[in-house]
């Protein structure tokens, strides 16, 4: 017997961005249907007051980064890299990943994220472990540095997909992920590409985040980063491209020829200084620009609603046009555009076959009235808090913001001894 | 014998932008005095665990504005204003103004905001009852347009000066409010100057927004607005200008000549797609910069702490610079900068002497961990949930997320009524 589940007489979220009343039947791992009318029975979640949306996916983070959040801020990029954040990260143990993801994963459901692109590492099946325990779904990688231990670092990322790929009740998904093109030189992702084929893995990367980023690539192989990486033939793998901030006209060529995703991470790209990555241009080609918030150390937190609210205006901004990525498409980017992202099938819609991936918002608090258009709101208005139920593969993981299946407290205390450590000389 | 409050304990945002422990001590309605070390008492607020920093200033809003939230969105800005906020708000009552400003104090107190430059109308006395009623400070004025009545919503406006200015305790101080210069023509703006020099009243107006104001401009007086209005003398009253987009070198000079306070309002500057102000140029100036939220039917809400967000992020994006705008200045621009703003006296900042407007922020959430920089984590990382206990002029409005001079039931219940009326044909 299935485990089944009503949400009755919700305002729900459809695939079109339009908005209807309906009743959301949950069987097993799956949305089984959609109705309209009265519903009575046991197992059933009054969605009254409720706005339903597909869990929101997070496209690129490095979750146990959460550990260096609000040490290092307001400084230049290398700076920040190599006298703060790097030396940390050097002496980060199995069990800082693990509780370092583990603070994430508590942050991300409370905020309404269901599943998230992982690039980090070493010791990813830390993170497994976290996304296994959580009820979340992960596309876990561990970054590829070609110059530090390069080898090593690529046969555990083949390692973690051979053990951890389709775990989970499938929840858990692996990709390859050479960290960048100044990172990683032709030679090496001509491996990462062998490995790949040979595992069907996707791959997740950092293209062209700074005009620094470009110039080295240009003063060093005359092209730009994804002129040089197509010649290696990582991008017939399938990839995950995070950031796309600076891209030349042929390289939007290149994105679409090649079915690049796109992550879009707005929060870190106006942190950092990074730039404004050209998103209107994009989705009117078609191409797939999902969100993600990057780490906690330079967002900084991981707050996908936030992100959603940072695509819409920054492209309004940068475009100075009202009409550039209005409310609905922000957040179809955070659903349905982030499970494409991620290489997941029948996910990120709320419709009937996909998975029963659910955040239901309580739309009861004073910065949703008057309610026009609860997708405005959500996406112009409400803050994460409003998050009030998450639901992934038919598990609640919160309700009533009560998490189910992480306990906050102790998570919070293992991981407060963590940083500690990490930070005292 | 005086109120008497202590918050022992507490992580504080000191004027200079560093965070140091202390007790702060209350006398009636200012902060007497602070210290460092252990308090016992009866009347002690034990700081531990919160984050103390002045009252929010929202320095440009419309309050009422509440009532068309998620009304109308993703429209280029005549079709927005002319087909949908206009015409109702040509219907909105005396009661509506009331009740659209009195969920907009509740938003704003359970967000951390103190204080508000308020421009709307007419019946900004339903406005100054808010005030008076909800313990917070306004600076209100009513927006004057020349051919609406011009003469009788400035006779308006003096008369709410005459039976406003310094009431409810000096909570309530009024300004004249020209709306714009395309809207009230230099004729026109004389008789604002004029009124003002009679009364002493200072001026809040819309400068320099959009594009399409300064070319106008430009077409009718040929030159900018801050050209043609310096040759009115409105300047010299004393000017809270809200926006300042789009400015000359030239027009910067007359802002830093006149000392006209900038309100900017980053997160409506992106919805509308109006643009990018020059802050961290106007900030090198010494000019004050404030922030404000704008209406909610622009934003879509009242959320200081966002506005403080996006104006640290924008600006990094802006000049490809992650040292402008850092956090603590951030924070400075919605407190002490905001009061200049407002023109108020001894008000944003912790430290003796000064009026006790004093929000405590609640860490423990899992977006404040790990714990290394309150300051960063309040202006990127925590969202506005987290204000905790708000106080203005020595006085509790809201404790532990109680509101304590607001029944906020009752009113969403009412402001739904407005509303409702409102949108039905």
């Amino acid at each position: 017997m299935l485990n089944e589940l009503v949400i009755s007489g919700v305002k729900m979220f459809k695939p079109s961005g339009e908005v209807e009343t309906a009743n959301i039947f949950i069987s097993g791992d799956k949305i089984s249907k959609i109705t309209q009318g009265e519903v009575k029975g046991s197992n059933v979640i009054d969605g009254r007051g409720k706005f339903a949306t597909p869990g929101l996916i997070n496209a690129h983070t490095h979750a146990s980064m959460t550990l260096l959040r609000s040490y290092s801020d307001d400084k230049a990029l290398m700076d920040w890299l190599q006298k703060d954040i790097w030396p940390i990260e050097d002496k980060m143990t199995r069990k800082d990943i693990y509780c370092g993801a583990k603070l994430a994963a508590v942050e991300m459901i409370r905020g309404g994220t269901t599943a998230f692109a992982d690039m980090y590492g070493p010791c990813m099946e830390e993170v497994a472990k976290v996304v296994d325990e959580s009820g979340m779904r992960g596309s876990l990688s561990q970054g590829l540095i070609s110059f530090a231990d390069g080898e090593k670092k690529l046969a555990a990322n083949v390692e973690l997909y051979k053990n951890f790929h389709g775990a989970a009740d499938g929840r858990i998904t692996i990709m390859l992920a050479p960290h960048a093109i100044y990172t990683c030189p032709p030679d090496y992702l001509k491996k990462v590409v062998a490995a790949a084929q040979k595992l069907g893995a996707e791959i997740h990367m950092h293209m062209n985040e700074t005009k620094t980023e470009i110039e080295d690539c240009l003063k060093n192989y005359g092209k730009r980063p994804f002129e040089v990486v197509a010649e290696t033939g990582l991008l017939d793998c399938g990839m995950l491209a995070a950031h796309c901030v600076w891209l030349s006209d042929s390289e939007i060529d290149i994105i679409k020829a090649k079915k690049i995703r796109v992550a879009h991470n707005p929060g870190s790209n106006m942190k950092l200084a990074s730039g404004i990555a050209p998103v209107t241009k994009l989705l009117a080609e078609n191409v797939t620009v999902a969100l993600g918030t990057d780490g906690a150390s330079s967002n900084n937190n991981l707050d996908m609603l936030e992100e959603i609210r940072l695509a819409a205006l920054l492209a309004k901004v940068d475009t100075l046009n009202p009409l550039a990525v209005p409310a609905a498409q922000a957040l179809q980017m955070a659903t349905q555009f982030g499970a494409e992202a991620l290489g997941l099938q029948n996910i990120g819609r709320l419709e009937e076959g996909y998975k029963a991936d659910i955040v239901l918002w309580n739309m009861q608090g004073v910065d949703w009235q008057p309610n026009y258009n609860p997708v405005s709101l959500l996406v112009y208005s409400a803050n994460s808090s409003a998050a009030d139920t998450v639901i992934v593969d038919g598990k609640i993981l919160m309700e009533n913001r009560e998490l189910k299946t992480l306990d906050e407290e102790k998570i919070i205390a293992e991981f407060t001894a963590c940083a500690d450590r990490l930070t005292k000389n």
